[in-house]
């Protein structure tokens, strides 16, 4: 069996583009542009929480450095330096293999360096710590807020809902590929990030369910919400197979989906039409945010307004 | 059960003095001092591998802490900023509240801010990413190496060693204390490592054990070693209870010391002795790096000088 350190050197260890030392000396060295803040943050996907034992090496690989893009996508600021921690019941080679090959895939395609990372024996978990750079002051956080927003969602929500839903054979699909896909290789919307800075007052990515992370959104910002069902993009989540019903709760409630959820002016409505199709990814306005606090949604019907179920995913609350 | 982001919040969230913006949004921001390179390292601590389960949370909480402090004090930078990814079985409130103390302890220790975290259902184990600040170009590889330096270690290595094997019931020592102390509390040598800046040539953290590690720094400096076996620093394992040669095998193949090794020229000596009163902690002159890339121990004997066995700690190498 290969050693700790052949497995590290073999697989992890490429030239990186931005840092002066990379993989192989106690810490690895960088510099950060003058006028820039760095932004950090980190996530761990753990085998039987996050993903099935038996999902595919190479897309675990994209998925863990993928749901750290999302999360500097959501500052608006540009991914540079990775460090990855892997915890593996044994050192399968071919697992490996496959495993770095998403991950460096994923790496390529948003332009950043692994710059180290820790390899460990036990039960299958990955943890990836993400460095990016965004101009002083211009990071989008989740507090900028301002009553009157519109409130924009990015891409396909609820679609990796809908895909986890058919892994477990909760539901079936007419088409479940893009759900699967959705679910699998999310694509972390890290121009779609950048391009929002300035234009976006407060925004997240939704990774929980949108009505849990509207709810984080709206606590940060300090406001409430006012979302329109009607106006909730459920085309895709019909097309593939779900009735309104599913459509509307893997939307709400499901999770894994990493698209952003950001409020800007009403006056930006024509910038944000024409930066989507330069983005080739839908924006959609879905509500707006309010003074009052509480969160409501609304439909076409003359239905009064009703509170929102505000439930998101949480690793440790009691199974439904 | 209290929710993951009650958890997060209650323990892990406190006031950040380094930063822009700390715990709560999608990432952490914070500025980088003119003129500095960021030094950025991960290491994982995971249950049955690294620790056994029944270890005080609070030891664990300074311990996942410290592991990375040394290994940027091995770079001679100044630790700054961390995130810590916790992997919980249950979230069981007084576990948490004692991991988090011992965690804080050791981050006021060192002035390090916790900047952000990720919270997840799983077996136990931890992951830190921890960022610190060296002056441009003044970082102390492991590749910086001459041929006739000086090799030096710092304080007593072999401690935590015998610690283990005591809690293994492998060894019974007449006084274990110092021994269990060095194995749950580690301290890392951050003082010292930046003490050294601008006086050690190459330098890395021992901790999987001292004659792989050593290994691993000739390989970097493309040097040999000639180490002295009557120098070693076996004092303080002889007065715990070990006998020569188990005091030995502490200090050479053990793990888990997280003390430097370092090499410097033989005019710093008086220098390094200076220092070493100041920082009261022992600096050991054990060997001196060589143009023969072969390690070689030597005693007092006439024996000739014999080749080190560098096996090292590795997660994933067979038992013995």
């Amino acid at each position: 069996m290969p050693s700790e350190f052949d497995l590290i050197h073999r697989y992890f260890t490429r030239p990186a583009k931005h840092a002066d030392l990379a993989v192989g000396d106690d810490a690895a060295l960088f510099r950060v542009a003058p006028g820039m803040q760095l932004a950090v943050t980190t996530d761990t996907l753990a085998a039987g929480t996050h993903f099935f034992h038996d999902t595919s090496p190479y897309d675990l690989g994209w998925k863990t450095l993928a749901v750290n893009l999302s999360d500097l996508a959501a500052m608006g600021a540009a991914p540079r330096w990775a460090t990855l921690a892997l915890t593996l019941p044994t050192a399968d080679e071919c697992w490996i293999a496959a495993f770095a090959e998403g991950f460096f895939d994923c790496a390529g395609r948003y332009g950043v360096d692994i710059v180290g990372g820790d390899t460990t024996r036990g039960p299958l978990a990955m943890t990836v710590t993400l460095l990016g750079e965004v101009p002083a002051g211009q990071a989008i956080t989740r507090a900028g807020g301002q009553p009157g927003d519109d409130l924009w969602i990015s891409g396909w929500p609820g679609l990796a809902a809908l895909g986890l839903m058919c892994l477990q054979n909760r539901i079936q699909l007419t088409d479940s590929s893009r759900a699967l896909t959705a679910l699998h290789r999310p694509i972390p919307r890290v121009e779609a990030g950048e391009t929002l800075r300035g234009i976006a007052h407060a925004m997240l990515d939704v990774s929980d369910g949108l009505a849990g992370d509207l709810a984080h959104l709206c606590k940060c910002s300090k406001l409430g919400a006012l979302l329109d069902a009607d106006a909730l993009p459920l085309v895709p989540l019909i097309a593939a197979g779900a009735d309104e019903s599913l459509a509307c709760q893997a939307l709400l409630a499901g999770g894994d989906d990493y698209e952003l959820l950001f409020s800007a002016s009403p006056g930006a409505r024509d910038l944000l039409a024409a930066l989507a199709r330069k983005l080739n990814l839908p924006f959609t306005r879905i509500g707006q945010f309010t003074e009052e606090t509480s969160i409501l949604l609304v439909d076409g019907s003359e239905a009064p307004p009703r509170p929102l179920d505000v439930r998101s995913y949480d690793h440790f609350a009691p199974p439904d």
